[in-house]
């Protein structure tokens, strides 16, 4: 999507590969939404480190990261064997699969790398199969995102009150992202709307990550806690909720997402507001049958007793880049915290599940399990 | 309540009146929970700058300070004329209610001391009325708080997983406290229970003062986000939620509270949790006929848009007394946010409402109205 710099307004993709350097380029996104910098990783190591660091996170840009990651540890190899080629690569795999080893997406982008790879002769032929099929999964990225945009943005009408929670944007995807992409393309085609950010605590990335979004893209929108979200609806200023999922379970339509979702989910079915979810094919759940199943992690405690922002520079600091980043304690200094990361959503409260291939209610999932990807 | 500093652990009210000094003692609450201090205004114009400059908040706490500070002020009158002295009086009340012009409590608290001052003859006799009635003032706020302890403390059964909302505390009012009371009561009583204090973004009472209170009075609890309560109710790891309330309306028996009340309320009714309100018979509202007349503050957006808490101390620097309190800006620097303070709860989401008289459902509060206070 496009980022402003100053005076200078241009496009960017989350992940990027630059061949003449064998660089895989990000956003820097643990600056955001305080400073807008790229940064370019020299090796697949460096690239696993941007992982783990969360330099770059979000399921699809992950993904592409780790794609980009084999193909360029791959065409660091210098030699013409083979065997210790492919022997290479494996070590690169590992490397990449290790930085966030809990996480399916660069598991899946990787195998899909590989794949291509295998299908070639000579090494050098084998790495630029590999850096094509790493463009490739990129690609089919933007592409899944710019189809649920197409899918979803009939829903964004004019003058629309939308309410979001989390960051489901292009900055947890290679462009575009999911959750914003019917917002994304109703913008394109015209349409004016307001989107009011859920705060989205803990972690706080609907006032931090999705409001920057919004704003590069110059889209009216403001910053609510979580607790406004049940006041603004009863007083009927939310005319549609839209947010993302970390796991759709294709057998029962229940949805995990970020903490909070449930509860912006029920709000809005008891005052009749549409709910819909958007998501990518690669996050629906064939195996698991029960949303009781899907382990809920609990995170660290710090995250509930304090929060991260921006101090006011001091000693005559200025501007953006001298902006210290800080963690403040807010609770009783000796209290504890429970933290669980997410939450599951039953398909009662869920209007609609976009996908790239269509809208779905969550029921329906399981029936239209071939076109959505279901291999079992 | 019991305070520890230290090793040593004593009983405090958050206001108390020095006589020797003719000084108005309040708990410095903008260091909490980070620090506990107590500060002495020396006179009446000091005692209205800790109200305006919250030092004290909360209905029942700046009622009492403003009753004492009123006292306070006729006793620092020299001179034997009562005409001079009614004159000095009435400075010192429109000093007191200009501090916080809105709040209704110190101008019912200051009328009781006025009115008992006028029974005496001599400035002495006028002096010492005012003093006797403040004291009583206070004393009945921690009565009341008391009695709503009594009647809500059954509710809190052995092993018990309480949730609560912003602080109702004894903070704000004399002692106790009005949502706390019952969790006092039931302690007192020997039962053990655990308490889930939801943060209360974006102010963040429940995070600091509400598990401030109850980590001072050893009570089992821990912090939560706000978005974390749908998730733990929905695991059956709550059984009863209690929160306070800044206006009841007696006629259709709708609770206006802290900003998320309601969305706590709506989850608990999903849920079949029990749902319950304390209230002192001062925040019945018996004029407004409909919730949709109640107005809501819009707040300052920083409150939104960012956190206060502490930073480490550095260069050396150690121990609370140190450590600096700074407002960090959490959300992206180009966006703005809404920032209703305040939400109000229909009467079919709440189980009962607990008085100092005893528990009513919503519905019954109007045909009540005589043995609550209803002077109409």
């Amino acid at each position: 999507m496009n980022v402003t710099v100053g005076r200078r307004t241009r496009h960017y993709r989350t992940v990027t590969f630059d061949a003449a350097n064998n660089a895989v380029q990000l956003i820097e996104q643990r600056l955001l939404p305080h400073r807008f910098k790229i940064v370019a990783t020299r090796d697949f190591r460096e690239t696993a480190r941007a992982i783990k660091e969360m330099i770059v996170r979000g399921a699809g840009a992950i993904g592409a990261t780790a794609a980009y990651g084999l193909a360029q540890g791959a065409r660091a190899f210098r030699g013409r064997d083979p065997r210790k080629f492919t022997l290479h690569a494996e070590l690169v795999y590992q490397t990449l699969q290790a930085a966030r080893p809990t996480a399916v997406d660069p598991v899946n982008a990787m195998n899909q790398v590989r794949h291509a790879m295998s299908a070639g002769g000579s090494v050098t032929e084998q790495q630029a199969l590999g850096l094509a099929a790493a463009e490739e999964f990129a690609s089919d990225d933007v592409r899944h995102c710019e189809a649920i945009g197409r899918h979803g943005a009939p829903f964004i009408r004019e003058g629309m009150r939308i309410l979001t929670h989390c960051n489901a944007g292009w900055l947890a995807f290679v462009d575009i992202g999911t959750a914003t992409a019917p917002l994304y393309a109703a913008q394109t085609q015209g349409r004016k709307f307001h989107v009011l950010c859920g705060e989205t605590r803990p972690r706080s990335q609907g006032a931090t990550l999705t409001a920057w979004e919004l704003a590069q893209q110059r889209i009216s929108h403001e910053v609510i806690a979580d607790n406004a979200a049940g006041h603004l609806m009863q007083r009927g200023e939310v005319d549609l909720v839209i947010v993302g999922s970390d796991r759709t379970l294709g057998r029962t339509g229940e949805v995990a997402n970020k903490i909070g979702t449930y509860t912006k989910a029920v709000l809005a079915h008891r005052h009749g507001i549409p709910f819909y979810v958007a998501i990518p094919l690669s996050t629906i759940d064939w195996s698991l049958r029960a949303g009781d199943d899907i382990p809920i992690e609990e995170r660290d405690q710090s995250e509930v007793l304090g929060a991260w922002g921006t101090a006011r520079a001091r000693n005559g600091e200025r501007g953006l880049r001298n902006v210290r980043r800080v963690y403040v304690r807010v609770a009783n200094p000796t209290s504890g915290a429970r933290n669980p990361g997410f939450d599951v959503t039953p398909p009662g409260l869920i209007t609609g599940i976009i996908t790239p291939i269509g809208i779905f209610k969550p029921g329906e999932l399981w029936a239209n399990r071939k076109g959505l990807g279901f291999a079992g």
